[in-house]
């Protein structure tokens, strides 16, 4: 039964990560025998998980039906609180984004319960599209700026939200209400750790050591090690921004001295770039306006822009040589507002990771930065949402009446 | 084929990592049938790598014999090039001592090839020993302190050696000659790395994330990350001495200033607690002769002494704290010349990693010394050699007349 099971979640992670195949082509890369295949092929398509597609050329042996994802039948919900906003994003089986919503809001000046409520508002839309897209939610994944300690679905420290042992999932369960979410699980996590995930494309060889670093208020991230988010003994792993890096120098949220956020957060970037009363510091703007003024900014090269940049981008490169030293990523990607205005930084993050690495040619490590814009650590909650499937399909139920080779 | 060499490999880990058993309970704990494992268990035996134990009581079934190790058949050599010392060691598939030989040296003074003559007459010594065992090597892995290629076998960097783009193992082969040397392969691998697979006892599992370091002269680890050494991306994981913790501090042996190894290497420890014309410094006095006066002095209450070890104390919890926000290890073990004198240095270590972590309790991490002492590095490159075996045992050819059950 348990090995039948992981056979099942061999099949459609391979599926997933090397894409539709005939089932002889499944049990010769799986090294199973073809009886074995059909029988898991077919336990797969009752319960809507995957579904046949063209004939396969060049395949082996006589042409077959390829088998293929169904992506529609099942969603994972991801969903996210930070400084700035709260936001979810829903993808189905075969990754695509079926829902995604979002909303500005300065949480760090509001009610835990207040914000519950936007969050709770926007899952619930999320939940009304998945549905319209004949699909049903199998998890929900939300990510929080903060410690998290996930056995107990409470958020133990959130030195940026002003957040102290919020029981976030018991709070958002409530909210939705048992027929909203009484048929899926509700799990917590670290933002930067989802973060991090979802620029860990399953498949993708040359991303399989990866350093994240995400930042926005506060500054996180999380290390990919061999394929798989490092967590750490309690699930603490990624706290990179309270490194002590300039111990003489600013008070920290966390009450620290000298923490990496306090040089290379959003904040530090943004005291330095403009005056007080500039609206690009004003928290109840939104954040990608902002943004996008510091970019515009620069490119028109103001000066004092320009300098800011530089300086958070000397920062930026000091901490990724002390972690790059410890760890030896293939690549390092800049993700969160880091993303947003990097292309300014980049020079100066090349130049101080090339002097602090004692490797040569700073072991080989790359700076990229993030495509995924904000979506990245609500697109890495659907991910973990969405991986229990992965790892049981036996999660998603058996349909009625279905029968082989029917598609949703 | 590629699956019942894996099957192999299972049974032998299984046996190593949680000790004999009868044929009926492997076959349930592993999940195989019993008919295979028995096949399994008769190639084995004909390989000589297990052997029939005693009558299990109390198992699944008619009592049967078990099946154990067959410890003295095959040994891994471990070999070593630090700054005081070259040294080997050799484990026998159950994990025994089968010889250990040191001989300390002041390698900075001395040229790689004569360096490496000694290294040869240590391994040819170790090679005799496991011959009077009536076992033969498996594989040699060499570990040295400095940066290695694994790939080409050449430390590209030894800073406190001195060494630049040295060809370990190919001159060890010519010094060994290939009587000698010609049947197993010899590896090359970064000392602190292998100090730290030495700690990672297999089955323990309060140790399956862990950060370990490495300081003598010169100051690295390694990180193992659920269970596995993290290598990184070319290798190079592990380089915290070449952290920048001290800005405004001394000069590196890689000629960067301020590294975490100016002020918590065994240097800094010394030029603390002693004067220029002290024994305690002098690089041509053993090792740890040298430490036992410190613990001597220490032990005495010399005030020196005791604020030297407190200074580095800080230092070392400044640095692990880093390490700790970013990696959330459940233990950090000390090795190398920080587990001869670290219970000196203990609670000023705990006292900063408290202060550091944001983690709650430090995220759980506790502070252990190694109890390997020195043969640490040397004990962990014995345990890389044998992994080969544990990995593929049709390595180690089948035995002529052997038979089920016989003893070597």
């Amino acid at each position: 039964m348990t090995l039948r099971r992981s056979n099942l979640a061999l099949v459609l992670r391979s599926l997933r990560d090397a894409g539709p195949r005939s089932r002889a082509r499944l049990a010769a890369d799986l090294g199973l025998n073809k009886a074995t295949v059909s029988s898991l092929v077919a336990e797969l398509t009752d319960r809507g998980l995957v579904r046949e597609g063209q004939v396969e050329r060049g395949g082996i042996g006589r042409p077959g039906l390829t088998v293929e994802l169904a992506g529609q039948s099942v969603c994972g919900i991801g969903a996210e609180v930070n400084v700035h906003h709260v936001a979810t994003l829903a993808l189905d089986l075969g990754g695509a984004v079926v829902s995604e919503h979002r909303r500005s809001l300065d949480t760090a000046s509001l009610d835990a319960g207040v914000v519950l409520d936007h969050l709770a508002d926007l899952v619930t839309r999320t939940a009304d599209d998945v549905a319209a897209h004949g699909a049903r939610p199998i998890a929900l994944t939300v990510g929080i700026a903060g410690l998290v300690d996930a056995e107990r679905a409470v958020l133990t420290t959130g030195p940026n939200l002003g957040w102290r042992d919020v029981p976030v999932a018991r709070m958002l369960r409530d909210r939705l209400g048992s027929t909203d979410s009484g048929g899926y699980p509700i799990v917590i996590d670290n933002e930067a750790n989802l973060a991090a995930i979802a620029e860990a494309t399953p498949g993708d060889a040359s991303r399989r050591d990866m350093l994240v670093i995400f930042g926005e208020v506060g500054v996180g991230g999380g290390i990919i090690a061999d394929g798989h988010l490092l967590r750490g003994h309690q699930g603490y792993a990624g706290e990179f921004g309270h490194m002590i890096v300039d111990p003489t120098g600013h008070r920290c949220g966390c009450g620290r001295t000298g923490c990496w956020e306090t040089v290379v957060g959003l904040r530090a970037l943004l005291d330095a770039a403009a005056d007080p009363d500039d609206p690009v510091r004003d928290p109840r703007l939104g954040l990608e306006d902002r943004l996008a003024e510091i970019n515009r900014r620069a490119s028109l090269g103001d000066t004092r822009t320009l300098a800011a940049l530089e300086r958070v981008g000397d920062w930026v490169g000091v901490g990724a040589g002390v972690l790059t030293n410890a760890l030896n990523p293939g690549v390092i990607v800049l993700s969160g507002y880091f993303a947003e205005v990097g292309s300014w930084m980049r020079a100066a993050i090349e130049r101080r990771l090339h002097d602090a690495v004692l490797a040569p040619h700073a072991g080989g490590t790359r700076v990229e930065l993030s495509t995924q814009g904000f979506t990245a650590a609500v697109r890495g909650a659907a991910t973990v949402a969405l991986e229990s499937v992965f790892h049981d399909p036996t999660r998603v139920e058996r349909r009625v009446g279905s029968s082989i080779g029917g598609t949703p």
